[in-house]
């Protein structure tokens, strides 16, 4: 029965992959070990490298299912709001929603993921550095919309709006994380408004 | 002589402590190990052992060295100032100087450890916890003068500002560190200006 068997290997190769997130999220992806992996999926390393090859396969597996999360968590409630404005604070508010909630138990994958991997070379570095050069796109993308369409004042600088968020979410995960401050959300709500000077 | 060999024996530790402190920036307090400062440093394990005694000991005199690092280069620059604003300004200057130097080889140490120990633990998540939320009180004593001065307007919260100066610089550490962009400096300088609303 191949058909059945293709079908379990994907629901295996998810279920380690879930766990994977997880323990990256707090350990960090170089944490991350086949050994532990089984351990705490009660699977032999031999059903996780058979599925992987290798600890380095496993860990694109898990940034891209960080990746898909994010995606989900972040960009996809804002995706239908008109581009510009209003699809920039709908990203700003899905993102520190997402921050706020529980996906990953260690807090923001990708503040960690770059912290882990901007002084080390290879390939996860370049695979960090990629996906966090897109998202950093597809903000400025907004803010040039929402300066063209005179939702923002006209010498508003798109590099210093991102370069802005993307700190402030940092310190939200930190103020979060480290001091399980919850008070940090809506200060994050409100740095969201001065940054694009909506007050 | 026992003079000597404590002066010897004070001069290996602070040496072993240096490159422990350079290791940590780049792989994280957890990737520091006996083994490995004994190869990096030409050194047996039993000579660093007999120094610290176990790895945690080792860890939390990498840490307080990274302290003295930060204090000497962050705060001592502007402890002369007057309180108020023109000290807050000259200890963000000194502390985007200090991000964008050399002093650890991997980046801000201080975010990093948060970031490692943010959902870990110990001893030691309550050592960086104790160290950030210490600099955090720095900070906001000094916009509370600032505003007593009436340096800064009357409604200012020094809580928000404190919070956002600190994502600032957590934005500015991924900015140099993951994409080298040194841009990010000047940005950060105008962003330190439009948080505390003097642009």
């Amino acid at each position: 029965m191949p058909r059945r068997s293709a079908a379990e290997a994907a629901v295996t190769r998810a279920s380690i992959v879930a766990r994977a997130v997880e323990v990256a999220s707090v350990d960090g992806l170089e944490g991350l070990t086949i050994g532990r992996l089984a351990d705490d999926l009660d699977m032999s390393k031999a059903g996780i490298v058979g599925q992987f090859g290798s600890k380095a396969n496993l860990q694109r597996a898990a940034l891209d299912e960080a990746s898909e999360i994010f995606r989900r968590e972040v960009w996809l409630p804002a995706a239908n709001e008109p581009p510009g404005l209003q699809r920039l604070l709908a990203i700003c508010d899905s993102w520190i929603r997402h921050l706020a909630g529980t996906a990953f138990p260690g807090g923001c994958f990708w503040t960690s993921a770059s912290i882990e991997y901007d002084a080390r070379g290879g390939p996860l570095h370049a695979q960090v550095q990629q996906g966090l050069r897109r998202w950093r796109g597809t903000l400025r993308r907004e803010v040039k919309t929402a300066i063209e369409n005179r939702e923002l004042p006209a010498d508003t600088d798109p590099d210093q709006v991102v370069f802005e968020l993307q700190g402030l979410v940092m310190g939200l995960n930190q103020a979060l994380q480290l001091f399980g401050d919850r008070r940090a959300v809506p200060r994050a709500r409100r740095a969201v408004r001065r940054i694009l000077e909506l007050e």
